[in-house]
This record gives structure tokens, sequence and C-alpha cells, in this order.
């Protein structure tokens, strides 16, 4: 893979997708290119995917959010006049390696995530027309909306044949969501996952696998019925003009990655990226207003796609970069007062929409299989919505006092509101409430210290911070961590932090993330599905695969 | 492994553990015999252990149970001098098959488990004196207990090395259990899991890892002193005389495994294990002083025991045989009338034990890696506790009617009291909660038909059976549903059981069974745990290992 892959993208570009605005529904059709796949290899046919098609979805899904705010409900439907959608492109995962297929699933599951948090949280309704064979991850993607309406007819039919056919498990959340969403009886369940043909008509119905069920004739009717009702029951507000997501600027040159609030620089000897956020240049706009005239370069929506782009380049592009170092620079106090307004307008629709970009960033720094360190250093600006980054590290290194030669007073942290529950992580406890699990009271006490700056004995009192070495110790202290933590193995680390960064409660995200997503990985190593004879190696080659009978 | 593993041991025989008891409080005393591995190939040194130092501590820790209803303490301490337990032995892991480790695993977390259990449901608290080196499987012992007392001393540390050592996880619950159980933070935890050395004194103590730091030489007292509290608060009967666990009859003749009330034969053409369960004899006995003369001969504490050591059998023995088929036959009403004893004398400590065990071993069938089928046919008696084994089954056939040539009236289920509730899963749910998520009136809605005898017509309305065919398509329906079966890769139906088996709630138990089991499974096929470079390979050569460095 020697080409990057870049996640921008926009409808104008899209080969995949088509996205129309129809007044208060928009509708969402897929028609996969069969030749547009982003690597060579492999024909998308019978609308399969691959990550080229799902960067496209990804995309779309934004823009609804930001682009559309009139936009209440979204149809999913298929461009083919008698497929659905196959899934993923087995071509493709067959030839891919470990570690693609784990990233690949990794992102198409977080923008099925992002599709039902676009329903539970703003008003965006996601609704599902199969019109034909709908398999695999197209019945994923039917699973993660809100309302899957179907064809009843001899040709269209809802399956997840991976098992039977492929030796996998459906990598995008599929049996999670049929046990836990839509708590589907686990017979039933294990039946429907064991038929290479799926489930058709009533019996879908039935065993609560689609929403309802329509003669093909009514289908597009039917749906968009529902669309229409869904639209009617959002808040989202009619007559307000979106802001439109112009296009990301990013540089890279060698091995520094700029945008205008966000920088990385990749020391591979070390195997470290050291990621900095600055905070605002100025002041946050007057009201409301204001943050609509300045969309995109409003620093929080900024900073939002500016993470979230960098997470998914690295992911995806730099895997041998284990160790991410996050620092911020800046005014505290600028970052506070974007905090501040932020939450004194939650209820506009494009503020809630950028409280909830930064939430959904931060779930993807946390769900991350790299280490994360944050450094809080003198001129640092680890305050409210920054702060997240160092609770989402696996550790914080904070240095204790003034740094000698430097003209900058001693480092310091500062709660927001927003700390106290504006950024819940998968499993719906904010990050401070989930570190103090041990002191459920704890969370409120720290309440007190809203807004005040705490320096490092005060932040280590408080639990914010992991060490606190002063500026004699911090060089060696910080370089023994980073070089210990690189000398590791990337999978137990992997294995570890999934472990560690989500104690309490388990929801639909974190099963999905942690079960799914771990037995999944353990099959795409096994040789009964990626060996010489496994099934996925000779899917569509005529062999038959031969498995090694061995339960384990 | 030419040599079946024998699950089967008594106090006389151990080689590893001295189980003492004085007045309420026991003693578990580990003293790992070096040459006494249960393979040959490695040296037990350090109290590490293996298989068969587990089989000892699970013996013991079911005996204390049974025959010693007076204890309610027990202390785990070290019979070596200047360590406590350096856990699993690395050579025996590294020599080890993927499946071997892997169900190592397991029935040392369900033996934990069961330690935990003792304390929370049966007035057994478990408590855990560490008086030098306690790393990896070792800590994760002392964190299944409810009170680690350590040595304050600069030999004594706790530790979970498994990362920085041997680039696997610590896989008994060790990581669950320090953010889930003791609500560690998780950035403490993170560093904790990454020092090979551990942490000691009184770090280990502010950090959460250890309950109590006392001087080396006051250690036995302290202990004592919490044991003797505790056993104070149990509601264990001080004067009560426990029964003996009788060493449990078992015949294998070929491919024939037979119990009293339990028997298995083994089709490895098809790789199915047709396991049978007979109903009791005869009526139960008229009071609870029966049930206690009768002992290990009291049916249902015979079944637990019989289906447990089976269980056990077939997953450590018969990894080839991936399908389990459950048939039950005989009296429905005397499964009914051994119930409702039971639940007449729940309050009775051997009910309560008898009733626990048959729990746990239900448990242990819902976490086995074999895909399990119930075949409900005439003459069979699926009442009750029966009942539970078709609730966890993947699916349940129920043949609807009489079959031609047979005197016997057609098949019938029968709801007991015991279906709502003694008999919960790993989740915290009974398993017709679990089933019913998606309708959570409908498991009250079922207790009016307790005792009634339900058709297959009805126990299909009831939702209890997957499939009801009728004589003429019986045969073909399930010899076709257990070829295919049969056809299926194991990993895929592996990990497709474990996501389908578990919705709803997640537990500690849960926890450890999905996300960390998995995880750890995972890294057990990775080449940089088990790869000729791996760590795991290479500890102990000399050799470094040397890491792929890609992040998965």
């Amino acid at each position: 893979m020697a080409e990057q892959v870049d996640f921008r993208t926009e409808p104008a570009r899209y080969k995949h997708w088509k996205l129309e605005v129809d007044g208060r529904v928009a509708t969402l059709c897929m028609d996969v290119q069969e030749d547009g796949g982003i690597m060579p290899g492999y024909e998308l046919k019978l609308n399969s995917y691959d990550l080229g098609v799902d960067i496209e979805l990804y995309d779309a899904v934004q823009r609804l959010r930001f682009e559309h705010p009139e936009v209440g409900a979204v149809v999913i439907k298929s461009g083919k006049e008698r497929v659905f959608c196959a899934g993923a492109n087995i071509r493709m995962l067959s030839q891919s390696g470990h570690g693609w297929k784990v990233n690949f699933c990794k992102f198409t599951n977080e923008t099925r995530n992002a599709i039902e948090e676009a329903g539970a949280e703003s008003g965006q309704r996601y609704l599902c027309a199969v019109n034909g064979p709908c398999a695999g991850g197209g019945y994923e993607l039917a699973l993660a909306t809100d309302w899957i309406v179907m064809a009843d007819d001899g040709n269209t039919s809802v399956a997840l044949p991976e098992v039977p056919l492929l030796a996998v498990l459906p990598g995008t959340g599929g049996l999670t969501r049929l046990v836990d969403k839509r708590h589907v009886r686990r017979d039933r369940a294990d039946f429907f996952c064991t038929v290479e043909e799926g489930v058709k008509g009533q019996r879908a119905l039935d065993w609560g696998l689609v929403d309802e069920l329509v003669p093909r004739s009514r289908l597009e009717e039917a749906v968009r019925q529902r669309a229409a009702e869904a639209a009617a029951r959002s808040d989202r507000p009619a007559r307000a003009t979106g802001i439109r997501l112009v296009p990301l600027a990013r540089t890279i040159e060698g091995d520094e990655i700029r945008y205008g609030h966000v920088a990385c620089r990749i020391d591979r000897g070390r195997g470290v990226a050291e990621i900095g956020v600055r905070a605002p240049e100025g002041g946050p706009p007057g009201d409301v207003a204001g943050i609509h005239r300045l969309g995109c370069d409003f620093w929080p929506l900024a900073l939002a796609r500016e993470l979230d782009d960098l997470i998914l380049h690295l992911r995806t592009n730099e895997a041998a970069v284990g160790l991410w170092v996050l620092r911020t620079e800046g005014s505290a106090d600028r970052v506070e007062a974007h905090d501040r307004l932020l939450a004194e307008h939650r209820a506009d629709w494009l503020v809630r929409e950028i409280r909830l970009y930064l939430r959904r960033t931060l779930k993807r720094l946390d769900v991350t299989s790299r280490s994360i360190f944050a450094l809080i250093e003198p001129g640092s600006c680890f305050t409210g919505t920054l702060l997240e980054l160092a609770l989402a590290a696996d550790r914080a290194y904070m240095l204790d006092g003034e740094r000698e030669g430097e003209d900058r007073p001693p480092a310091t942290v500062r709660l927001g509101e927003v700390n106290f529950g504006a950024y819940p992580m998968g499993n719906g406890l904010a990050r401070l409430r989930t570190r103090f699990l041990a002191e459920p009271g704890r969370a409120d006490d720290l309440r007190a210290r809203i807004g005040t700056p705490l320096g490092a004995a005060a932040a280590a009192e408080a639990g914010l911070v992991t060490f606190t070495p002063d500026e004699i110790d911090w060089e060696d202290e910080v370089r023994i961590g980073l070089e210990a933590r690189a000398a590791f193995s990337p999978d137990a680390l992997t294995g570890m932090e999934a472990s560690l960064r989500f104690a309490g409660p388990e929801t639909l995200e974190t099963k999905i993330f942690a079960r799914l997503s771990a037995w999944q990985n353990w099959i795409f190593q096994r040789p009964n599905a990626v060996g010489p004879k496994g099934a996925l190696h000779v899917y569509g080659t005529g062999q038959r695969s031969e498995f090694d009978r061995r339960r384990v």
C-alpha cells in the first residue's frame, strides 16, 4: 500500500453514492461502481463495498448533519434494480492483510454508530428500503438504521451469510445488533446466521429481522411515508440554513502533517506521533449568529474535523506508529470561553452538531489501537474540551513547576462543565466518571473545581493526571515511559488498552468494539478463515475450504 | 496429548495444595511440587501452576462448599517462604498449542468465578495472604478473593507482567478485575500492567491493588484476624455436618462415557457428542434430612457433578467434537418433584449449595465453545432444571406429535419456578429473561404456565423451542441441521455463539469471557506472542523477541 488513503471527499466526487435532499427527507442511494475500488484487484459487484465506498458514506453522513439542518429523515436505498447490497467485497477481504481488514471494520463500525447517533441525539432518523438481496454488511447497514422496510417478493431477503460462506463473523455489528438492538431471540439468530440464503418475507418480519413488509410495488411509497412521519417528529429546524463543510486544508511534508490548529510530527525511529493541538487564536464570537457565520472556521468545529481526519489518517496509513503523544498549546482562557459559548447555545442545531462531532471524535480516540500519552507542560491548555484528550489518554504526565530558562508559568489543567457529561464515552459515561468508578461521588465533588487552574500537585490530588515529575526528573521519566511503551508487543498493548479503557457499563457500542471485534479479529487470524485452505481464501476459486475441526 | 485429562481428584491425592480446616476458617496452602506438572517438559518453579494445579484448586473449592458447611472464610496462602505465586507456568504456555492455552484459561477463570460466588452467594469468603512476589496468574488468584493482605517488605510485590514480559494478556480476569472489580484508575492500571517488577508497599495500597498492608511478621496474624471476622459474619451453619463428595463413578469404553444419570456417545465421523440425561428413578425424599442422608446420591447433586465432569472432559479431551446434542429421558413429574423439594428448602445450606452448583454447571455450558442443540422427543423430560438445558442450547428441535410405532405420548416441555431466576446466566439474568429481551413482560406472563405440560405447538407459541417438525420432517430436518453445523468453520461458530448467547447486561463474568478472553485468544494467535521470534516462544532462551511493530 504505497498510496495513502485520504478520507476527505465531497458529494461531487462520489463514485458510489448519490445524496439527494427533498425537503425534510434525504435519500442516500447506493449505486456502487464496479470498477471503482479503492485498491486494484477486485470488482465491486452487486453493490458490494470497500473502504472507498464507506468513506463516501461517512462523508455523506457528516454532511447531512451540518449542511442539512432541515433534514429529519434519511432513506438508505439501493440504486440497483435487483439487489440491495451484498456486503463488504469478499475478494477485497481475501486479498487484504490482517491490519487492513481490522481497520476497515473499525471505520465502518464507527460510521454505523454515527448513523444511530443521528437518530438518537440529533433528530435525523435513518430508514432503509430493502429492494432485493441484502446480505452481510448490507444487512448490517440496514440494522444500523431505525426502520427497515423490506419488499415482500421472492427475490428479497436479509442474510448474514458470513459464518456459512466465509468462516468469519459479520464484522460491522451484525451479531450484536441482532440480539442486543433488535432483541432477536438467540435461537432464531443462531439459525439466521447459519443460512447462506437468509430469511425472507413474513418470517423476517415475525422474527424481528425487519420492521415492515410491503409489496415490491409499494416499497418506495411505504418508505417515503415512514420517512415523512419521522421527519415530522424531528426537532431539527425546517427552515434553517446549513453550513458548508469546505474542503479540509491539510499539508503532508515528509513526516509532518499540518492542519490549521492541529499538527503531527512522526518520529519513525521511535514509532511515535507527536500531536499538537493549538488553542484558538482569538476569543469566540459574541453570539450564536457569529458561530454560524464562522462555520468551519469556528475553532471547535475546525478542531473536530482536523483531529478526526488525523486519527483516521494515522490509523490507516501509519500502522507502525504505535504511540501517540498529545500536547496542547495556547490560551486556556480562550478554550474555556469557546466551551462556555457552546454550552450556552447548546440548543442551537449547529452547536449541538459541533458538540456531538467532538464527542464522536473523542470516541474515535478511545477505540484507536494505539497507546496514547498526554504530556502536560508549561504553555499547555488542557482545559475543558482539551482536557478530554488527557482523560482519553492511557496516561498523562504533568510537569511540576517551571522549566528553567523558559519564561512560562508552571502548567495547569482546568475542568470545565463539558467534562461532566457533554462527551460520554461509548460506555455512556463521561470519561471523568469512568475514571472514578471507585469513588462515584468524586466526579461530583470535582464540580467545585470547575474553572480553577490546577497545578501539578492539585491535579494529581484531584486524580486527573498520572505522574507529576519535576524538571529534574521530567526528561528521563517521560523518555523511559515512551521507550518502554515502544518496546512492548503492539498486539499485547492493543488487547490491554481495549480492556482497561472501558470500565463500567456496557452498551451496544462497547459490545461491538469489545466482544464482536475481538472475536472477529481472532477469526481473521485463524487458518480456517485465512489459511491456504481457509474459507475466505478459497472463496470464488471453486475449491472447497478444509477446516481444522478442533474447537477452541 | 494421548493421555486424557481427568478432572476428578481428592485432597488425599493433591500434590500442590494443602487444605486445612480450623473451626470456621479454612486455609488453602499452595505449595506447588516442581516436578508435578500434568504434562512433561517444564518445572513448576516458584509456585507457578499448570492445569493440574488448578484442577486441585477447583476440587478444593468444591469440597469447601459441600464438605465444610461450617467454614465461613478461606485463606489462600503460599507454602513457599519467599514467594506467593509466579502465575501460570510460562514454559507450559509456550509449549502448549492454541486450544490448550485457551481451554486452560477458561477453566481457571471458572474456578476464580466460583471463588467469588462462594463469597457472594454462599457465605464463604476468600482472603489472600501475599507473602512475596505475586505475579500474573498469582495476582489474578488474589484478585478473585475478597480481601488481599500484603506483606510490606522489599521482597513482596503484586504484578501483572504479562504484557512486558510475554506479549500476552493476563488471561484469568486480571485486567477486568483491576478496573471493574477493584476500580483501579485506568491510567494507574495502564502503568501497573506494563512494569515487570510490579508495585509494592504503600503504592499498592494507595492504588487499590491490595486491601491491607502489614509488616511481614504480622501477615499470618492479620489474615487470620480478618478471616475470623469474615467467618463471624457468615450465615453458614457453624455446627452442621457436611456431606462427603465421594469419588464420581464414570466409565469410558470406546466412545461411550457413562455416569449414573448422564451418558454420552461420541460420533467422531459426524463430530457429534450425543448426551443423554435421565430423570430420577424414584421420587425425592420426604424432607430435607432425606436430602442430607442421600448426599451425593441425591439426583440433583449427582446430575450437577456428572454434567460438570462431562463438560470438562469433552472440552479438554474431545476438541474435534464440535456439536453437543442434548436429550433427556424419564419422568418429568419426578424432575419437577425434585425441583419443588429444592425450592421448598432453599434456605438449607446443602440445598443452597446444590442449586448454586447446578447454576455454575449451566454457566459452564453457556461458555463452552461447542454448538449445543437440544432434541425434544417423546419420552423426554425437559422440565424445570432440565428445561434449562434446552434454554442454554443454541437451538431446540421439538418433535410435534407421536412417533409411529412408539407407545409414547407426544413430547412436552414444562416450565418450573426454577426457570425464572434460580439459575441466572453470567449476565445476571435467567435464561428465559435473556431469551425474551424483546418482550420484557413475556417471562412474567409465562409464570402462568408453570407446571403445565406444553406440547410442540404450545411450546413454540411460548417461545421455548426453535423448530417443531412433525414426524415426517423430523429426521431430515434434524439431520440437515446437524450436518450443516458440522460443516461450518469451528472458529466462526465459536465467535458467533459467544456473541449471540449473552444479550443483555454485562457483568464482570461476561466481560471476562467476552472482551478479555477474546482479545487474549487473538493475541495467543499472533506471531508477536507465539511466532518463532515471539515473546512467549523465546522466553527463557536468552534470545530477544522481535516484534512486527504494526498496530492492528
